[in-house]
């Protein structure tokens, strides 16, 4: 049988699965792609390192030249992590000719738009499945499954360490400090967890969710994003109270012909699927103005559902390989698009306040709301300390300029300040 | 732009759907596949019939050799329901070289294999994405995402009427009768529902969720179907209060390389994402060796949701012709498989009883019990009616061996009836 040889930059946790899975089911893909896979060179930074895997049959050096220049390898698997040196790998190859496999989000969020055109420019494959939700196979349906309708919204959980803080804050009832560190021991944050709890890994997701089901480019700065890391147990009990989960939510929505991408904690109705989403799991909701909502759930990372969204790519591009037909986008759709402005994003939202506890401050309050025309849902008032009360309030479907105008409005008063400000999700039916 | 010229047999739900579909998103196709898609005849029973689209450029006839003979048309799409007629039609039009796109579960259950050599020998495609759970792109996903993994089990919520019938159960305190009753007018059951509420729509797709995750053919007798119908309000509420939730579920599981699947009423732990599936949706849990549990959720019917699927498939088989590479199957993973022998399958089971209430009658019942080596994880007696008791009992992992010599055991016993015994899925974690 005919052999596809695979070179690989990274042997890290989903290198080192991709080389588990290739060899634990290289029957199965043969089977299925008439050739035999062979992991034939490996370039790592440093090649004494010790690891977990059977590395038998593979050159491991330090040298992307090797790679560059081994006229036999067709397929470059980039899981090294990092973005420059990735994106001066990654062009190099692609200049010779050898089809790409990454699972560099950051690298594909900020770069992918040119990458791609260089792709195409060398008739090379570029697919990137396990960039967002590793285990969720997300990207691909969006493309083959989404392309007769029109997405109008995707939402997703998809950062792990997040979502598994949020589950342990509510399940036993501790600090965001303490859910944290927990996780960092069970290794689900990593010691220095910014990137995932300030919302800046999941924005990264988003983007590329936003080019598959919108055909848009946005960047970081378009992306109002929020993080976990001030959210207090008491707001995830009262929101429980009131029949939400919270979550810290990408969403992705056409306003008009114009996008809207948020990333922050959101309340979510409990008896919606992604409320049922727990600890480090990930799951991507995709609403068509056809098929309606449809919802992508699994693992988000770990070595073997990474490495599997890898492997799929592989397979994907030996099947092009083996028919000649190479080079065409992993996403094709594409159009212009402009992000909505704030006067037109409507959501209702939980909004709670740190008020010092005497008379006349909720008539403070609702002048202010009165003074935009906004109005509320409901208004719960419970002890905070000796001194302050908690008031939470829910509004009714008001702007992001109209919650500007609030929240800045509520700063200017003496004693009365913002805990918290988040997105309601609608309850359907 | 060049055209692709499409026919198209029944004009009923779906059939309307994917011609709405067409019209509304030509562009976006057109910018995907470069190719222009037509609808050019269309075959009906009954031509004069009003319907509810806009079939101008239309051709509407009752013959289908009218397709046949179009050497234009391409791609036929078969809606159109029945098992004999549709297969003898599609037999013709494959060998007539045209590829089939269909919807139609039950014939892809019952003859899929043989159409699908049929059309390996022609060189066509043969698709069927909305054969199973309508809205949900499930088989092309396994297909291409799964394909490094090994599969061990799949588990789903594939029928609507009756996931629709248990939540009305559920949620309004009502009898099986009575919810049929209101899934009738509102349209989510049919007049004769037997074949939704026996189970039997379930089995047809867990026929092919079989092929498509396991390579392996089964049959409608090799499944142990259990339908709805005898299930009792008040083992809903029994179920809910230990934490689970009755669902129709299909289950095919991999046990020791042999295949074991069943469809029935099985209890699932209410923090399981399958638990939360509600009314008409649909669900499909995969576990895989390396990626673990993935669970795919949406609308499992309607004529967008369904007219959807079909329109992926339709922009398949034209990529297929715009890169000459149609006529591979659409699943290529097959392998020898047998079906698990009873002996070999485990589950804790919840077993209800009707029991005359008078002192001794558990001790018979633990007799039976212990003789084949079986034991209780708990038992909850309740007031039945005047006479009788219903006494609850879940088990420990039994075999179905097992479970046939309890409930033949029990029925033999004057006093004692059996009056639902389901599988109860372990929780997570």
């Amino acid at each position: 049988m005919q052999a596809i040889n695979i070179g690989i930059l990274g042997l890290g946790t989903v290198g080192s699965g991709v080389i588990k899975l290739i060899k634990d089911h290289q029957k199965k893909i043969s089977g299925i792609t008439g050739r035999q896979l062979v992991i034939k060179r490996a370039v790592v930074h440093n090649p004494d390192k010790k690891r977990n895997v059977d590395l038998s049959g593979i050159t491991v050096t330090t040298d992307i030249n090797d790679l560059i220049n081994d006229p036999d390898i067709q397929i470059v698997v980039e899981v090294m992590g990092t973005v420059e040196i990735a994106k001066d790998y990654i062009e190099r190859l692609l200049r010779a000719g050898k089809h790409i496999i990454t699972a560099n989000k950051d690298l594909i969020a900020i770069h992918g738009s040119q990458l791609a055109e260089l792709a195409d420019k060398n008739h090379c494959d570029l697919f990137y499945e396990a960039s967002v939700a590793g285990g969720i196979p997300i990207l691909r349906t969006i493309v083959s499954s989404f392309a007769a309708d029109r997405i109008i919204e995707v939402k997703g959980i998809v950062n792990g360490t997040t979502n598994y803080i949020l589950t342990q804050m509510s399940q036993n009832n501790v600090s965001f400090n303490e859910a944290l560190k927990s996780a960092q021991k069970l290794g689900f944050a990593e010691a220095d967890p910014t990137n995932d709890v300030a919302g800046i890994d999941a924005a990264y997701k988003m983007i590329i969710l936003t080019q598959f089901a919108f055909g848009m480019n946005v960047t970081l700065t378009d992306i109002k994003t929020t993080g976990i890391q001030k959210i207090e147990l008491a707001d995830i009990k009262q929101a429980e109270e009131l029949g939400y989960k919270i979550k810290l939510l990408g969403i992705a929505k056409l306003i008009d012909k114009r996008i809207s991408v948020s990333v922050g904690p959101v309340l979510i109705p409990a008896s919606q699927p992604l409320a049922a989403v727990q600890n480090e799991n990930n799951a991507v909701l995709v609403t068509g103005a056809a098929v309606g909502e449809t919802m992508f759930y699994g693992p988000g990372a770990g070595e073997l559902p990474t490495a599997n969204s890898v492997l799929s790519d592989i397979i994907a591009v030996t099947k092009d390989i083996v028919m000649k037909t190479t080079g065409s986008r992993f996403n094709e759709f594409s159009q212009e698009g402009k992000t909505a402005s704030k006067e037109n994003v409507f959501y209702p939202y939980y909004i709670s306040l740190k008020v010092k506890d005497r008379p006349g401050q909720m008539l403070k309050i609702t002048r202010i709301m009165s003074e935009i025309n906004a109005s509320f849902h409901l208004i719960i008032q419970t002890e905070l300390d000796e001194e302050n009360a908690r008031v939470v309030m829910t509004t009714h479907q008001v702007s992001e300029s109209q919650l500007d105008a609030i929240l800045n409005g509520i700063s200017k008063l003496k004693e009365i300040s913002v805990i918290a400000a988040y997105k309601i999700l609608p309850g359907q039916q």
